[in-house]
């Protein structure tokens, strides 16, 4: 064979190797490898508190909330609380002060003020609703001191903040949970019991999304936070709400695993006429796309279809929808359930269904105190409890730091799958490994 | 540099030119040349007639009510009937006498018989139901023996029929359109009007789909034919009825087109199951996924999400949702319309909306009519007399053979794009360069 010869059969071997694989092997993104001294967190627990003592770091939009929510859950002492913004934390003094709590100390003045409350010595917990690009960082801090972290959504917004919540997670042996309060909507909770208990067969597909205007909400955010981030990140930015409910459904990290995602955008309209509004110049560099659609294939052969769109005017929707092979759920714009048939079942019987597969975490009770509490119609509250009666217990949290990377993943993931022309991208297993530790999902309870 | 350092460097510049191609170029699928002698079909007439004399084909569910309802048609003469089993033909015969409308000649007996129609000299219109599989092939003989041709959903199972149907229609110059009866259902004509008028602004995203649970029907197709195309068929098989009404409301292949297609579907449960209960034998190559979603981008920079699910127990949708810059609508599950707000607009509000933006092919009479007549609450018989109305009048049709390839071409794209780990599929342009030869979709009338 001449020199060239075996240059041209070298180089159609190539071709032929690069044509087949161009289009079965999905984008693959680095996954950092597990040092040796680390282990999964599958199942963590950290040891009893009889009270679990809280700071808050953001007490923005959400924060100031939470704080309130907090003076009703049982067992719990609010120690510190810290926002850039001095009168916000005079604000959250006051919720205290009009419940009856003793005052907490305060942190304030600067971005780096959490750092402080972090040192301290007497946190159990670090409750962080800040703006989404501080989540992880703050996350981070308060676990290298050794408290465990409850982040706002989305707590990661790229995958090399999902991958540094994990690694610290497992080096700390910390908990590192997502804040998903969808995940304790009464229809969803009320779904995911049915669907554990078979009543729609083996569920094949499922969808969640974030449709929600936010045009009458835009100047609200502190700093044009989150306007900016739309308009520097391509990708569904906001996936959580619609993915938390639907995963825990489909067990994913719980013997089943996302694996492959496909991303497409429509293009930008609306948020580049947003910045023109406010800037009063043209905006071409606007990345996020009106509308952004998702698709993920499981390990399993299930798939997932999130949308995201916060830029046109529409009814508010999160989708949460359920196809099995012997029945149906759907939440938006109307609840729907079929069982074995395309007849939609009715309120009596819907009732019915409900009350033999009543969700494991509500007792009366707590459906009462809140239903009173409020935050989003109860299920705020609903999370806030149980994220404290598994702390107070030492139980494993309903969800762990894999949930978070899963849920959050879905931004920077799409935004190479629409770069790379709506490729097929692999969503990378950050249990590395540990996905068929456990089989489907469950409350943990103390005995 | 030496002979292995030469194979190296080549080596590794076609390594990195296939990274880097891997992603970006979708995968393309064979568009043939167009004749020298053909010219694409936009517009396209054929001279007024008086009367449109008919030949039927296929006499089974579809075809029964097509005789019927064109009992009603204006200005039609029914003059030939085809079906492979004589006694479809006898009941067709039964409903024209009913009707009191002269007998019509008869073809059956076999596969082939529609071959002794298509040669008659005193027909202009063939009208197509037969199973999916048959449809291209009898609509190709019927222009090539200078008869337009009427087929049913999906006229093309296939990119080669596809392109078998294009050139066909280009070369003899006749008509074929695919009756897709949902571009003339009354919610729909009246949301195509609106987003016209620009009710919901720029149009950016809409979704189509076909999800029945066909379980209680399989067994009403001739010969199995229906859940076996699905055995034997991955991608969206049915994706017309979604996709018809929106791609008018994008205005596909009048300025703007399909470009690139990604299909995902869910494992196989439910249609294998099927297939077990018909044999008794355990079923193991089903290709039809229980779901399959497709996602499309267009030139313009819009999307487009497609639903198929026939195998599980479900309320029926085809979703039919626009999402645009100032305004919303949807008409599954239920029917909802916003403009420049999340709320949805009251039934006095929607009343008023679509008086001010009238359907222009729907006169009172026609409406009267049409719901006198039936077949899917009207909507078959509006499509038939628009059908009617055009070539008597020598109009283009409301709907070319490029609709009808665009529509179809999702099953075998499709098919692709999960062969391929979801990747992206190129839309192959049908008209070859003449999709902005016309600027959005409009409806032809007499002077």
């Amino acid at each position: 064979m001449s020199i060239k010869n075996l240059f041209m059969a070298a180089a159609l071997a190539l071709a032929v190797a690069c044509t087949s694989s161009r289009t079965t092997v999905p984008i693959k993104t680095e996954v950092p490898a597990r040092e040796a001294s680390q282990q999964d967190v599958i199942g963590l627990t950290v040891p009893a508190m009889d009270t679990v003592r809280i700071g808050f770091v953001g007490l923005g939009m959400r924060g100031s909330g939470a704080v309130s929510r907090y003076t009703y859950v049982p067992g719990v002492k609010i120690v510190a609380l810290c926002d850039v913004e001095p009168d916000r934390v005079a604000a959250a003094q006051k919720t205290l002060e009009g419940r009856a709590f003793p005052k907490a100390a305060e942190y304030s003045g600067s971005l780096d003020a959490y750092k402080q409350l972090c040192e301290r010595d007497d946190i159990d917990l670090v409750y962080i609703c800040t703006d989404w690009i501080h989540h992880a960082e703050v996350a981070i801090c308060a676990m290298e001191h050794g408290k465990n972290a409850a982040i706002e959504v989305p707590a990661a917004t790229s995958l090399k903040e999902c991958w540094d919540l994990v690694n610290t997670s497992e080096k700390t042996r910390k908990h590192c949970m997502m804040l998903e309060n969808c995940c304790y909507d009464f229809f969803e909770l009320s779904c995911l019991a049915m669907a554990q208990a078979g009543v729609f067969g083996e569920v094949l597909h499922v969808e969640g999304s974030y449709l929600h205007w936010l045009d009458p909400y835009w100047d609200e955010y502190w700093n044009n936070w989150r306007l900016d981030f739309n308009h520097t990140h391509r990708g569904d930015v906001y996936p959580t709400h619609g993915l938390g409910p639907i995963c825990q459904v489909l067990g994913i990290h719980r013997g089943d695993r996302m694996k492959t995602l496909v991303a497409m955008d429509t293009k930008a309209v609306n948020g580049p006429a947003r910045v023109k509004m406010q800037t009063g110049k043209e905006c071409d560099d606007f990345l996020n796309g009106d509308e952004t659609n998702t698709l993920i294939r499981t390990e399993n052969g299930k798939t997932i279809l999130v949308s995201h769109d916060v830029l046109t005017p529409r009814p508010y929707d999160r989708m949460y929808q359920i196809v099995g092979t012997e029945g149906y759920a759907a939440k938006y714009p109307i609840q729907q359930i079929s069982v074995g048939s395309h007849d939609v079942l009715g309120p009596e019987a819907v009732k019915e269904l409900q009350e033999k597969h009543p969700s494991p975490i509500l007792t009366p009770e707590l459906v009462d105190l809140a239903k009173t509490v409020g935050g989003h119609g109860g299920m705020d509250f609903i999370m806030d409890y149980r994220l404290i009666y598994c702390l107070r217990n030492g139980l494993p949290l309903d969800m762990d730091v894999y949930d978070l990377a899963e849920w959050c993943c879905l931004g920077e993931l799409g935004s190479i799958s629409i770069e790379n022309g709506n490729a097929p991208v692999e969503v990378p297993d950050f249990t590395r490994g540990a996905w068929k530790k456990v089989n489907g999902f469950s409350y943990a309870f103390a005995q």
